[in-house]
């Protein structure tokens, strides 16, 4: 699998890497991992079928139509579909009022064969996110935004993780990472990535058992405190902002950002970003992440395996 | 008032530190600043009273007889009482079943006038703890335990913050201590300590707004790490772990460690221990919490604080 990785690199960078260090470095391919992840799932779920089971169940709720979440939700659905897994997308108007929204929420609560809630975010302005995600039944928070998710998560017990972080760690885990005793440095303390982040890196599992540092705007002295990182987990939401000067030799990298850059050359009109600049700091890691094909796959193949326990839980 | 805690920390340790230290090492009094905390309290209870209203009710569950935890929950119901706070505790025996405990608890999740509740921990074998805290009503959940208010803890929300965390908060902010930008290093990831409080340091508010590393049992170089501390936290139960070559120059130490040393020579058979080395570290520090008389009295006042809250909460 690594040779072939290699080659992708190779080719996608479109530079010949020193070969010292072209040894060395392996794109950590989110694409290619999710695909394994829910190709098993499609396995598992056609055994469920074949044994006269039903097949697991997202209900996704989608407001108003802003362009970057019906691509998200797109995708969600589409690879439900793919799985075999049933899915419903809900579509209110703009102008729905948070009343409403609930209602529709507890329908989906009460329904013994939805194992998945998920409402895409940002929600309109006249809607109070944190209501409409503590509305959300613990059971089918498969975003795992709701606050008895978090504290489960914060004390080590079984649950939902959020399916950017948790994607991170079935991508780490995928490519049998070493991660016990590492150090990993989190760029980025948002309440979806960055902190879960680094509370998941370390829990005494694997992945897992690093020593963490959780870096922000506040940091003063951040270049110093990535180079002593084995890990760096860049979610900062800064597009290019970590660059080969802040990596040390052999370092993983995960690039947890992605932003759209205007390209008229484009068929979409723009190209994506991450927060990492790639061409300069991929010679220097031994595994990286590419932007796009990295963790945002992997957030897709997170939500689906949550899905599928959530629907193991309601079912034994 | 620094003047009067470095005349303290002069008799406490009983040398004479090099006076360039000298002029810079406050000692963190956790014994005042908690009085200080509980007079407040004292007063606004008061004032509820001589406006009619009824006080604050804290109830606490103890089941067994250990020896620790009775010196523990009594230490917590004489200080409602030097408030004017009201309270109840429950003695169960140490055969109490589950279902038993989470009958009492069940009553009072529904007295109209208990404001919080408190189990004292550890619990006979026979009982599952986490069951236990689950089953407090959150609006109750005093020792901030309960997986919502962890949830809403990590979320940046209002809620109960666990008594120690709490405490070595308020400390901070009693002294005012600097924290934007510094680098906290915490050592020990408890769920009930290291964890929330390394959360509760990189989160953007006083005190806070920290570049935390959280340390524990898997930690390679963590000399190295702490000698880059502006401000230590040491909650790793081993005592007098932390050394002078691991603290630099004017950091911030605060010792969560207590631990019973037998001791024949004292009246009550043993001396309490921290996980610092008190004597050799002091001297380097700008502010240093001794023990006992530092985080110790500061969970009770933070518990204090958290029950005043809930009752605020209660009766608004």
């Amino acid at each position: 699998m690594f040779s072939s990785d290699i080659l992708f690199f190779f080719l996608f960078t479109g530079k010949q890497a020193a070969s010292s260090n072209f040894a060395a470095m392996h794109l950590l391919d989110g694409k290619k991992t999710a695909k394994a992840i829910q190709e098993e799932l499609r396995e598992r779920t056609q055994e469920l079928i074949r044994n006269g089971k039903r097949a697991p169940h997202l209900a996704a709720i989608l407001v108003g139509s802003d362009g970057a979440s019906e691509t998200y939700v797109g995708a969600k659905v589409k690879t439900c579909s793919d799985i075999g897994f049933e899915s419903t997308l809900i579509r209110l108007p703009a102008n729905t009022t948070q009343e409403e929204l609930l209602t529709e929420i507890e329908q989906l609560n009460l329904h013994p064969s939805v194992d998945g809630i998920l409402v895409q975010l940002p929600l309109p302005k006249q809607i109070h996110e944190e209501k409409v995600i503590e509305h959300i039944h613990p059971s089918k928070d498969v975003d795992g935004f709701h606050p008895v998710s978090i504290g489960n998560m914060v004390a080590g017990k079984p649950t939902f993780i959020p399916a950017t972080p948790y994607g991170i760690l079935l991508l780490l885990e995928h490519y049998k990472i070493e991660t016990k005793g590492k150090h990993a440095v989190v760029i980025g303390r948002s309440h979806i990535v960055g902190t879960p982040m680094s509370i998941l890196l370390s829990r005494k599992v694997y992945p897992g058992d690093c020593t963490v540092t959780l870096c922000h705007s506040a940091t003063r002295n951040l270049k110093e405190i990535c180079l002593q990182a084995d890990i760096v987990i860049a979610a900062l939401g800064r597009t290019e902002f970590v660059e080969a000067d802040m990596i040390r030799e052999g370092a993983v990298v995960i690039d947890v950002g992605i932003t759209r850059i205007a390209d008229p050359t484009k068929k979409t009109g723009f190209i994506l970003k991450g927060d990492v600049h790639f061409d300069s700091v991929a010679p220097k890691c031994s595994y990286i992440t590419p932007v796009p094909g990295g963790v945002g796959p992997m957030t897709i193949a997170a939500l689906m395996k949550n899905t599928f326990n959530a629907y193991t839980e309601r079912t034994k």
